[in-house]
């Protein structure tokens, strides 16, 4: 059913969704395109890719299925531009981290008559650095993919069919399918995905300040120092289009937080203190 | 020249230092009591403690250190009774999470001519939950061991003495040793470990509130979320002393990452964020 696929894209969501559909036994072929030379060579070695494309739109052409995995904005450019090469006999789907947007792009330019279909999907797995060598063929396995296509855009019958076998795939890499509207989506991710983030930013940031120029005392924090920081060392390259294309979102997700400690800080001594650790504890009872 | 301890608190702390003690080969004895039966029972079962004692003072009278492994306020109740009952030729210790209080207890009550020497510390050691049943021989390895005493305040020769023998072990369970002020320790502990204890406990409260119907989503997060949230699972018994024997240098540190998570929220379209993103990325920089 997919014979071909190309890859826009090989850094490390590219690259271990190229390792993973080996890994998972997709026996046909993978061609990646990246910006950057290097990365791309990277993920040839590896056998994430097995062919390097010169440039991105043919690569799709010759493709069944075009999995872009390249920043969000990056994600909407080449939408535009493949959105009138492509016929109705492609499938293409993303990766990316926020979805209102681009699932309104994909109706826009895709899934009407004699174009290509487009499938926005959100695998909820990375790590805190990106790149073609941290690519991993198991970063799937256990993570939620989350679909956010509304019902019914894809019409074509080849169209359908390209879906429902990607959807497998995704599923024979590891993951649980979640399907859900994209408003919604960009809503449960500024409170799941983004805020974690951006409070681990925050956090680091301010004992960048605080304890920074003492290096020893970075190490008395141990272990639960070191998680709570861990995401501190993402780049805000990964991060910038995230903050652009979800930003009231997460500015009420991040305002809420705001508004919780200031009720910690103020109940230090008091029994409402015991009532939030009782409310965390109730999140992490499994 | 330390040949019997005993360890009044045998929770996860207390188990620890028994089970590491051993692992690094201490021979004596290693008296236990609980002020629950069931947790000395476990640490006698672990081989954490080899005996169990009926109750605290008399098996601080029979040991040369005894081990306050338990709450703070307990530890300071314990330190009154323990102060008058002991001689020059006793060491207490203790694993507080805040130093300050305890410390000035410790200069009150001993130290003087005549009565025991007194050793506060802080092993930068701990798991989400406690308990004797957590007990690990590795918990010290690798992470910071503050100890908070004035310089000069243990002045008996048998104090020094024993003083010197318990860094020695302290070392030889895997811990870096770190003196400083107990002010200063209040102060960096606020920063490095108790802020991101509330900070766990404020987002998993919040995400409990937002998400917390709806279980398929709250695994959407992944690693990264389990990860901020890890220490939402700390239960309020561990806490309620430390926000209360800590409670300005906190609530300082809350108020600081508030405002930083406003002025994240006030920037996430902006360049600034870019710049946020690299004093966090700073600091994880090894």
């Amino acid at each position: 059913m997919i014979d071909r696929i190309a890859i826009l894209g090989t850094g490390l969501l590219g690259a271990s969704t190229g390792l993973a559909l080996r890994a998972a036994g997709f026996k046909g072929s993978i061609a990646g395109w990246n910006r950057g030379a290097e990365g791309a060579q990277i993920a040839l070695k590896s056998g994430a890719i097995d062919s390097i494309a010169p440039e991105p739109i043919s690569a799709a052409r010759e493709a069944d299925v075009t999995v872009l995995s390249v920043p969000i904005y990056a994600t909407l450019d080449l939408m535009e531009q493949l959105a009138t090469r492509l016929g109705s006999d492609h499938l293409v789907t993303d990766v990316g981290s926020t979805k209102l947007q681009i699932t309104n792009a994909g109706m826009k330019h895709f899934n009407q008559m004699g174009c290509a279909a487009f499938l926005p999907g959100h695998p909820m797995a990375g790590k805190e650095r990106g790149g073609a060598e941290l690519g991993d063929a198991n970063l799937f396995r256990g993570a939620a993919w989350l679909f956010t296509d509304a019902p019914g855009a894809v019409r074509s019958h080849r169209g359908l069919e390209l879906v429902e076998c990607w959807r497998e795939w995704v599923i024979a890499m590891g993951s649980k399918i979640i399907d859900l509207d994209a408003a919604r989506h960009d809503e449960l991710v500024a409170w799941v995905s983004h805020l974690p983030q951006f409070v681990a930013t925050g956090l680091s940031a301010l004992l960048e300040e605080q304890v920074g120029d003492a290096p020893e005392l970075k190490d008395v924090g141990g272990r639960a120092l070191r998680e709570m920081t861990r995401l501190g060392a993402s780049p805000y390259s990964m991060w910038r289009d995230i903050a652009h294309t979800n930003t009231e979102a997460v500015q009420a997700s991040l305002f809420a937080l705001e508004q919780r400690l200031a009720y910690i800080r103020e109940n230090l001594r008091t029994p409402e203190l015991r009532d939030e650790f009782e409310r965390a504890n109730r999140f992490r009872k499994e």
